[in-house]
């Protein structure tokens, strides 16, 4: 299947022209992000947590202590949503209510699993890691039997999943044309800047390269 | 009162020393940020959706069209919650576990309320409008009476409202110090592009100045 099926839960109604159910286009606008939000009811109070994850075919995983608040309730089978939203410009209307974002985003609605078993709980730490910067897990040291009890491991597969980007000029009605006001589109980047190393890395370690971070812009090549 | 005063339900309990309810701290990540992920539940199943946002004192204000399910679903006074997350860098760690993104984020919770009243409906377009840019209300054409029927604005209180904060280097335990990894912080920085003129702007129309941007990197400033 190259393409996510809409449901009635994620059939984009406003502006349907920028609905995307493409299964490659969903997992590049994964692949990019590396913070969602996480969204879980507790006592019919919805929370939205900033959280990192990483994706293995179709699932997402996300991980945190075992002991918090938002784990314990992710883990309980309960209806979540995970949100990944990309900025890619500002859009200045002649306007006031024509100004946009130019954005992609994927949601996923679903249930999140516990994962019990050791070798997909590493993998998915390995995918968590490496979403940071590909090769990173196969340089650092792995988990410990104690480490491994303390998080927990998540996954949510990506079954009900849409996504809705904007890109382009604003979209003034024609009669605004003529105003004497700058419109246009003011590209968003994410920059990576120079590593700063910790103080206490031995002598003769390599610095971290900075072209690992594709997925950001540097401060060299802007 | 110079803090937000924590509920059962914003008290941090994870990482507490994570923890902020300073209300100068939180106003300047609200103030920096420009686009939200709002949290609201439709027959049990929570949805996060980004979307636009200002602030005018202790009220954050969204925009949608009038006839949006999700603005529909939020003006119906139910439980939402609002989340601004700002990322500032990567915390890359000796080892896999502690690896950490350096963040500050706020959570709102609270319910909306429909504005209905025309100069605060107004008053909240200003404050979204400038969000993109300070004075850029004051420069464009304001809307007419359709375009007001047209959208619906909705206003969450800053009542019950916590932030949280990561910032410095990676926290290794001790004995991995030695370790032969690189490790550190790569600061992560949101950079405007040059602005692309919509094709339609008149002669002679002053181009945008990128510095008015001022919660963004620049091209020329990096």
């Amino acid at each position: 299947m190259d393409s996510f099926a809409p449901t009635h839960r994620t059939q984009v109604q406003r502006a349907p022209q920028r609905a995307v159910y493409d299964r490659a286009q969903i997992y590049s606008i994964l692949d990019e992000g590396y913070i969602c939000h996480a969204g879980f009811t507790v006592d019919g109070q919805p929370y939205v947590i900033p959280i990192c994850y990483g994706r293995a075919g179709d699932q997402l995983y996300l991980h945190g202590s075992a002991v918090s608040r938002m784990v314990r309730a992710l883990a309980e089978n309960v209806d979540i949503c995970i949100t990944v939203t990309l900025i890619d410009g500002l859009v200045f209307a002649r306007s006031a209510c024509r100004h946009s974002i130019n954005y992609r985003s994927v949601v996923v609605l679903g249930k999140a699993r516990l994962v019990t078993d050791p070798g997909e709980k590493l993998e998915a730490l390995r995918c968590l890691t490496n979403q940071f910067a590909p090769g990173r897990w196969e340089e650092v040291r792995k988990p410990d039997e104690s480490e491994l009890n303390a998080v927990s491991v998540l996954a949510v597969p990506l079954q009900e999943v849409s996504a809705k980007t904007r890109s382009g000029p604003p979209a003034d009605a024609g009669p605004d044309d003529s105003l004497a006001v700058w419109a246009g589109v003011v590209p968003v980047w994410t920059l990576a800047g120079e590593p700063a190393g910790d103080a206490r890395v031995p002598p003769g370690v390599t610095a971290f390269d900075i072209r690992r971070l594709t997925r950001f812009r540097h401060g060299g090549d802007i």
